[in-house]
């Protein structure tokens, strides 16, 4: 099937992102939420965005005002869904939130329309039965769209096969190089790779064999990479790292979620509040210097 | 102390390169193995290097060729120590050959030697009594020296504080970037990294969550690298992997060591050897197209 009218459910970062690329991209574009304060705020962070890849990447400022100019920001869930080929829903990141959203967006939908999830850690297999849809029902996942241009999509059991193709297909045409994550995983790919190396980076800390800072170093100058863990850590947030950590059962973990909880009773929760394991916004592994 | 002389015992790929730097950084080098081939390979060595350095990143051929000429490169152990300030070991990653090659330099160095060592994956307090002098012992672990520019300075419990500084200043010198592991750690800092990442990857391979080209795709356009963990894998080699991989006890570790036999048996062992999860010299991440 041919995908022309996208709707986006949950006008926070990642359904904001998501819905500017694909009006980038050429799609008639709603994005709902049940806020009228998140849906201006979306708008403005929209602006923000093509601000920098007018700045950085060559798009055209003026293209870029006139893709968000045809999106629709709306709380009406009638008004979001009329016509929608396609749903992605990134709505608050809880199971019971995401169920009411899908039991409701079950009953008003269009026939025709997909229904994709962009969770971060649950699986679509918890909502594809509620949704009234299992079979057009499946997880496409986007990292951040316009630095991270990798969609997971990710089908649970019930999903019908012949949704893969269209959405790897639907992955591309958003500038995104598209992956299968075969088997449900609450990680998809990447995720877990980064839970994994993350979590060494916090058991070499709590376990006093090097110095934060340090840890940084090595991973950066090893992989050329303009930061390390614990800077990966503060652009993710340390309450979203303790949510995933606290709930690993060994002792390493724990320690590290001990420590993340810190930060986080204190306030720092990363870049997002100006502080976290660096301060922002001129964090010391951006200094010249700091690889010495 | 001052640094002038230092003293290379191993002519393997390691001990060749950080020969080559420290050449170049103006030390007087000498290079020890006990086989005259290995050391013919290893000035060999240093001249496809110092003609890659010349192509890529500036040096010039002529300084190149004059640091490789002030090298001694000798089977003669008492020739290869004479004067030396230091003694950076990369020999075979074998204990009792450490203990040997350790015990010999140990008897025939003079007194101001500092012994280093090169190691992989064992811990310098396995080799700090037998070389007679543990106060001067300390784990100097290279990892690339001309692309990955880190070097761990990890002392055991009886290394002479005072020695970290010096080794900090002559990893400088090096052009590295020192980091300091307070503890001993087989992994040091980012070895232990690179495992749990690769170790993850290795199970969403063996798990079926996704194809090994899905898992590389998810990690270069994610961190903007140029290859995934299977390329990794491949550049390490995969008979190291494995033996790294094997003694680990958990069932996913135990799979994915399962795998890596399977292709070492097949003598697929990477890079090296022309074929690894990907073919050589042309592996299909570098082919254009493969992020798509």
């Amino acid at each position: 099937m041919k995908i022309k009218k996208v709707c986006i459910l949950g006008a926070g970062t990642l359904g904001t992102r998501v819905a500017l690329q694909a009006a980038l991209s050429g799609y008639q574009v709603s994005i709902f939420d049940i806020y009228p304060k998140a849906l201006e705020n979306s708008k403005k962070l929209m602006q923000r965005i093509v601000k920098q890849l007018a700045d950085n990447s060559g798009l055209e400022d003026i293209a870029g005002m006139h893709a968000i100019s045809t999106i629709t920001f709306t709380d009406n869930p009638n008004v979001a869904i009329r016509e929608a080929d396609l749903i992605n829903e990134s709505v608050t990141e809880d199971v019971e939130i995401k169920n009411s959203v899908w039991e409701q967006f079950g009953q008003i939908s269009p026939e025709k329309t997909i229904f994709t999830t962009n969770t971060s850690y649950l699986l679509p297999s918890m909502f594809a039965e509620i949704s009234g849809r299992p079979g057009k029902f499946c997880a496409l996942h986007f990292h951040d769209v316009f630095y991270s241009k990798v969609v997971d999509i990710m089908p649970h059991p019930g999903t019908d096969p012949s949704l893969i193709p269209t959405l790897m297909e639907f992955g591309r045409s958003l500038e995104q190089v598209p992956v299968l994550v075969k088997k449900e995983n609450p990680g998809y790919l990447f995720n877990s790779m980064l839970l994994a190396f993350i979590g060494a980076a916090g058991k070499l800390l709590t376990g006093g064999v090097g110095t934060l800072e340090d840890i940084d170093k090595s991973w950066m100058v090893n992989f050329h990479m303009p930061m390390g863990p614990f800077g990966i850590l503060d652009s993710i947030g340390l309450d979203t790292a303790w949510h995933v950590t606290h709930t690993l059962p060994d002792k390493g973990s724990q320690a590290f979620a001990a420590l993340l909880k810190q930060y986080v009773d204190a306030g720092k929760l990363g870049e997002k509040s100006g502080e976290g394991f660096y301060k922002y916004p001129n964090p010391a592994y951006r200094h010249e210097g700091f690889l010495i």
